[in-house]
């Protein structure tokens, strides 16, 4: 093979900065091609409207290369770069390019947490490759870590600050007192957060990418229909304070991870669960200090251990550079006539059902201050067969300890399953000497 | 291909490890050879004397995979792991299984640093692999992400901390107040560091691990005589109190950087260098929070902006998940007739003179209290041409500001070459308002 030819489908920001990259005769082109031990040539670009002005990439590129047929673009090409995002025409065009023998590289998350399979299967099917480095975390190597790096070690679990948006947000939350809306607020100013911010707020994004992470650490197909996903608008100002008080953070954590869970049939099963829920973490915890806008992805494996990777999870330099560096290997591949490890074949765990998480709880309670409070809140804990791990008791601000006020009650669970907890808080609301129960928080690290 | 043949050189404690893994017919080389896509078959284990007891190891493995003969082992192997450590016979060994067709996995730093490209040139020669997971930062993937995921961007810097007792030993003196002595000896006894610490308080192994990064970010050969190299002996307890004091710490830093430099014909050149020295580093630095003997290595490329990559850089089982991760993918290579990207090649940069390092500096000087001590210090670094940053003046302990007593000045530099530095201490500490020079240190990251 003397070069391999590559198709750009979409130039927004990422797809512009790749295109650049590309640009035939650059120093950039021929410094990825030594890099790669074979001429990497750009064949075409496919954009919505092949007429329009394209900043950055205008006086830089042949306008020729744009064309508004896909279609025939991709039977053109030995790699496929695939940067349109969606469901469709992304999906069919990668199906498309597979039964042409083309590899392809994507940081189309959503697709790949609806059809991972079905394309994982098609690539593997033609013989070639599908990679997809910015899929998860920008330009955080994460993915050839956990599929190669890793391929001599048992995976235990991943938590991962994979949405910049809402790590955005709740450090503005702790850092500087701010409510959500006002937080929310900022960010969609300074561009960490769209006009409507559903998408990273809801934790859709967050769990598209649990679902590819999930994937990968266990080697089992889990779409984002497996995710169980709890967005933060309902974490109050007040909960941000009050971890911050105890030495925590509020954080949006993706998890993905080995677990014994409940199936369908109720049998006790181990298996593989996903999910996407706010979460109180020790200020201890790597993860905690990871501000702003960045994402970070926590492993922890039977032989490696704890590991983290941190780095920009968005923006189109950052993201361009793992799409490139997919392509470097892509382009030796098909020099060689090689091929990346299977994602998906050797392993294939159960997938727990989203009802079924467990994880340890915090739970605050505005309570009387008066002698055998506690005994009756543990008394509901114990009925409904949740374990209390810790308990921390303080009067109420302006009350004085034990004088008939009320008194804040923290109490810490072991893992609990949510209807047990949620049974559980049902009935501490009755009891008469519980004002209010103030939060529920899922707790994870050690407390 | 049937089957990929294994041999295991040197059975210590990651040998010891690897080897249970590979145990035959056991789950564990079962999951292995199921993520290679090829049976994985363990041929033999070269030691120095095969018929001493092997604790973890007898009872698990067949004693006649033992051998004293590693010469005709190699031979006999796919993939060659190589584990013993230390120059001769490991280069020998290897050269020998190149030749022989076999590729190879080792950990041995010492020995890429010393002979890195003589080896990676003969596995090219042969068609083979030469992969070193293990060789850096134990179980963190670090290798493979400056190898692979980064191909497609241009590192400029890479800072790691990859020594993780002098990391522990600073992280006492810090957290504890400890002299250096005492946390030494502290070290010793929790096993974190060698009844003899030189290699790693002299900042020996760290420079081992600066060539092995220097040469994989720049594509360019680097040994460990190329590397500036400076311990943490002459860390003092009261540089690390002061440092706390300023919202800093004191880290052992493996530096590998593209930076001009004067070539040794005198000529400003381009190049790459690499370095070892203890550092001033602040608090809000990722790195800084790396405590204890964890290591972390943080990488600042064009494209990707800054990533850190964290966790346990030592110990038996996490450097044993670093081997077996190379192994699958070796063997995975033998089957489908691949080969890795090349480590040298393309690119082979000037690689800049050891005594050429420049690196922004903190002077702390204790001087007279009195009117006109500033304009006198700031007149000997004008003098030197280095460029002052920032000054931080105030009363000794116990004197009253401007009574007459003395004062601690705190002088950073804008970036300035050792040998002006070196200039300039030297004419302070002949100023009559100098009482003494209490301290030099490099300066990284933002003061």
């Amino acid at each position: 093979m003397e070069r391999v030819r590559v198709a750009l489908l979409g130039c927004g920001s990422v797809g512009s900065q790749v295109a650049v990259a590309l640009a035939p005769g650059s120093e950039s082109v021929a410094e990825l091609s030594a890099r790669a031990g074979v001429a990497i040539e750009l064949v075409g670009i496919a954009v919505r409207d092949a007429s329009a002005p394209r900043e950055g990439v205008d006086g830089v590129l042949d306008r020729a290369l744009l064309t508004a047929d896909a279609d025939a673009l991709v039977t053109r090409a030995d790699v496929v770069v695939e940067l349109v995002g969606g469901l469709e025409p992304a999906r069919s065009l990668l199906l498309r390019a597979f039964e042409h023998g083309a590899s392809a590289v994507t940081g189309n998350k959503a697709l790949l947490a609806a059809h991972g399979r079905e394309l994982h299967a098609a690539a593997d099917a033609a013989g070639v490759d599908l990679y997809f480095e910015a899929a998860v975390a920008g330009a955080i190597p994460i993915i050839r870590p956990l599929r190669e790096s890793l391929a001599g070690d048992r995976v235990e679990r991943v938590l991962g600050i994979v949405n910049g948006t809402t790590n955005y947000v709740l450090d503005q939350m702790d850092s500087r007192g701010e409510t959500f809306d006002a937080a929310v607020a900022r960010a969609q100013e300074l561009g960490f957060a769209e006009a409507d911010p559903t998408a990273d707020v809801d934790g859709w994004d967050a769990a598209a990418k649990a679902a590819i992470l999930a994937t990968l650490a266990f080697h089992t197909p889990v779409t984002i229909d497996d995710v169980h996903r709890e967005g933060i608008r309902s974490v109050s100002a007040e909960d941000v304070a009050a971890a911050r008080e105890a030495g925590a953070v509020v954080k949006l954590l993706a998890v993905a991870e080995r677990t014994t869970g409940v199936d369908d049939a109720g049998n006790e099963v181990e298996g593989v669960q996903a999910r996407v829920h706010p979460v109180l973490l020790s200020r201890e915890h790597p993860l905690a200090s990871v501000r702003g806008a960045y994402n970070a992805v926590f492993v922890e494996a039977a032989g490696a251990g704890d590991l983290m990777f941190y780095g920009q999870g968005a923006g189109g330099r950052p993201t361009a550079s793992a799409v490139l560096g997919d392509l470097v290997t892509l382009a030796r591949h098909r020099q060689d006539g090689s091929q990346g490890p299977r994602v998906l074949g050797h392993a294939d765990l159960p997938v727990l059902p989203t009802d079924a998480v467990r994880t340890r709880y915090q739970v605050r309670l505005v309570v009387a201050d008066r002698p055998g409070v506690l005994a009756a809140v543990a008394q509901v804990f114990a009925a409904h067969g949740v374990s209390i791990e810790t308990v921390r008791q303080r009067p109420s601000a302006g009350a004085v300890a034990g004088e008939g006020g009320s008194a804040s009650l923290v109490v810490v669970t072991h893992t609990a399953a949510d209807a047990a907890l949620a049974g559980c808080v049902a009935d501490l609301s009755e009891l008469d000497a519980v004002a209010s129960v103030a939060s529920v928080l899922r707790v994870e690290g050690d407390s």
